[in-house]
């Protein structure tokens, strides 16, 4: 059974961190999220921090935690991390008696520099978006862009690990061969289509054993929460590289994530029905259970922001590039990926990260990528500024932003992850 | 300049550790190759040892390094390696001081417990054979079996780092999705077409940060070693799986790593040219240097051996599948596989993985994988007991092994990797 939402999601709670009770915050005490942090300067070593409101707990210093390594708390059973929810969730209310003591465990989020939230030893990227992968075949073959596995395969590949940052990265314009049409001869030079992927990042907590799948009933239990995720993608390279073993200069030049992870714990109220359409495949037995149908899924929206250097210059905000929501966008749940993922035996560690590929929605304004918005180049975007768009150009700064909200119930943020090209 | 065969790979050097100087011997003095290892059932933390006939001396216990990490000894500049190498080789030479207090710091090898050689961060598999590409490729485009970006981009995606183990490893028969020809559902089930892969795993020692491409002149600088990779693949699962994004579960459930691995300083007597065909397409000049040219690649001989348990209960030794070497087989170096990788400015790290592809030579007995040697199940191979084998059947114990030799120089070699199918 999927955990009910429960006191720690009480709309009247609130926390005697004033800035979490504001409406519209992304931390409010119903969140909750983990990250890792020092004070900024100060060649700390990484502690291990709860967002509350627009400041950081510090863990060990609120004496709630005994080791500052992310991935051993990642690893804990379901069990032991709601506990330490619910701990955090009373010490951080209006009237606790910790207050006093915790209140000296503050960092404010201004003064932090935030890390990535845990050691990533395996990355894994999906394609959980039939809209994207039918947006993005159908450059390629017009006539029957979407493949005939995809409906029935949650199909996935792996990524680099290394190369993923967290939010402020500034990502280096790639080099890379590409083949211009008409040409018998590819060049090496600097992307022309440089692109960003609109993305959630699920994060593995406790593992499994090589050889030992993980069945649909007991994925969630092997998820700790949710980053958001931008996967930077060179359009040019990936087109004359990817086949047949898929993209890989396009891709592992860098990935930027989110620095909070909002728990599975957090989601709850945030649950969703898993919805096929009668007139697609229904799912192999192993991805589908009654259980699994009626709250399988989880409804998190996400926009896209860009900031030009010209707007940048002129003091002008980011503009909305586009907004989708997971339940418009993917056709597979975080549960069907991990089953799926493992059901051949493959071993998932602690802190290990699920992207769930471009969340891209059913209209085209919701695409979460330029090469579906702008497409691949006929058709640039033209911003408020008149600057045009097909792909990015060095300066732009990126922004992901992310959020759950539903009736009766506080609404949650999972804050956002940024990066600006550089030449 | 790459560093000239000097007094360590002296033909005349014999060690006061007899075995290790018999005909024949994997590890010759002037070898030296890296593992780590404890006592059999001990229970140990792991030690680094370097293979000498048939012991293992621990560098710890000899006063030789100060920590048992192997991916810091990795990380050291090229020249401390070769220092080690220097020490190494004149404390084992028969007459050297170091006699007394090193025999001490021996561990008989049959007595050991291999592991991994180090921690793998990211592991990527490249498809440096243009044979193996051709074979496979004949497969599903019978009249256009090569892809057009074959001979110029070293094609490479990233694999699955967790779920690589040494030598010895029981690989489960892994459960996947396949659709079998006309039908119209896939089902779920144990792998029908389970195959090995020759390969080699070439490791990276110092390296590259984020953004800082290394140029091909500097490559091997990168490069710690080499050792043997048995990259297991799911042929029915990859075939239903693999578009568009590369295979995936049909290869994450397992690959497996001999334990030893032989430095680029011991493969200095074993350099080849870098030829490339002047009908084919010459390199573009980021993969492309006349030293690289001159000496840019490495001989090392592969086979391939297969023990049923039919044969095992009736005590028959295995029999040889199939043999090549790197010159006959690779169409890349490991120079320019370690410069592509990084063109883009992706950053490697010691202990990091980058698997060779399948390494089949031109001729068809040449081939890495059963799924060619055996044409795709079509022309099953008959082994001397009258058994047939398309693909690997549960008790088949697979083992690879491989050496260098040459007139002039010392054999050497890279041990074995074995690993048996289970049900």
């Amino acid at each position: 059974m999927y955990p009910a939402p429960d006191t720690t999601h009480d709309t009247q709670l609130r926390s005697w961190v004033a800035s979490a009770n504001q409406q519209g915050c992304d931390f409010p005490i119903q969140n909750l999220p983990f990250g890792r942090f020092r004070v900024a300067g100060s060649g700390q070593t990484l502690r291990i921090g709860v967002a509350i409101g627009d400041q950081i707990l510090d863990l060990q210093a609120a004496g709630l935690i005994d080791s500052d390594d992310m991935n051993t708390l990642m690893a804990a059973p379901a069990a032991e991390r709601q506990a330490l929810r619910r701990n955090l969730s009373q010490g951080l209310s209006e009237g606790s008696a910790q207050q006093a003591a915790w209140s000296k465990a503050l960092v404010t989020q201004a003064q932090a520099e935030m890390a990535l939230p845990c050691r990533i030893g395996d990355y894994t990227d999906f394609y959980t978006s039939v809209h994207h992968a039918t947006n993005v075949g159908r450059q390629f073959r017009p006539d029957n862009p979407l493949l005939p596995n995809y409906k029935w395969v949650p199909i996935g590949y792996h990524g680099r690990a290394s190369s993923i940052g967290v939010s402020g990265q500034r990502v280096k314009r790639p080099q890379g061969q590409t083949m211009a049409a008409g040409a018998s001869t590819p060049v090496l030079g600097p992307c022309k289509r440089l692109d960003y992927e609109m993305e959630l990042g699920w994060f593995i907590g406790q593992g499994n054993d090589l050889g030992e799948p993980i069945a649909i009933g007991a994925a969630e239990q092997h998820l700790f929460g949710v980053a958001l995720f931008n996967d930077w993608s060179a359009r040019d390279i990936q087109g004359w590289e990817y086949q047949p073993l898929g993209p890989f200069l396009s891709k592992n030049f860098a990935s930027t994530l989110s620095p909070w992870i909002v728990t599975m714990e957090a989601l709850a109220p945030f649950r969703a029905p898993f919805v096929r359409d009668e007139n697609d495949p229904q799912p192999l037995p192993y991805l589908d259970t009654p259980e699994h149908r009626a709250q399988g899924a989880f409804t998190i929206t996400l926009e896209v922001l860009l900031q030009t250097s010209r707007m940048r210059a002129a003091a002008e905000p980011a503009v909305r590039l586009s907004c989708t929501n997971t339940t418009r966008a993917a056709y597979w749940t975080p549960a069907q990926l991990v089953t799926h993922h493992t059901v051949n035996g493959c071993n998932l560690q602690p802190g290990d990260l699920l992207g769930s590929g471009t969340l891209s929605g059913p209209e085209p304004h919701e695409a979460g990528s330029l090469l579906e918005l702008a497409g691949s180049g006929k058709h640039p975007i033209t911003l408020p500024n008149g600057e045009q768009r097909s792909f990015l150009e060095d300066g732009d700064t990126l922004t992901l932003r992310g959020w759950c909200e539903r009736a009766g119930a506080v609404r949650i943020g999972l804050g956002e992850v940024s990066g600006t090209v550089i030449g």
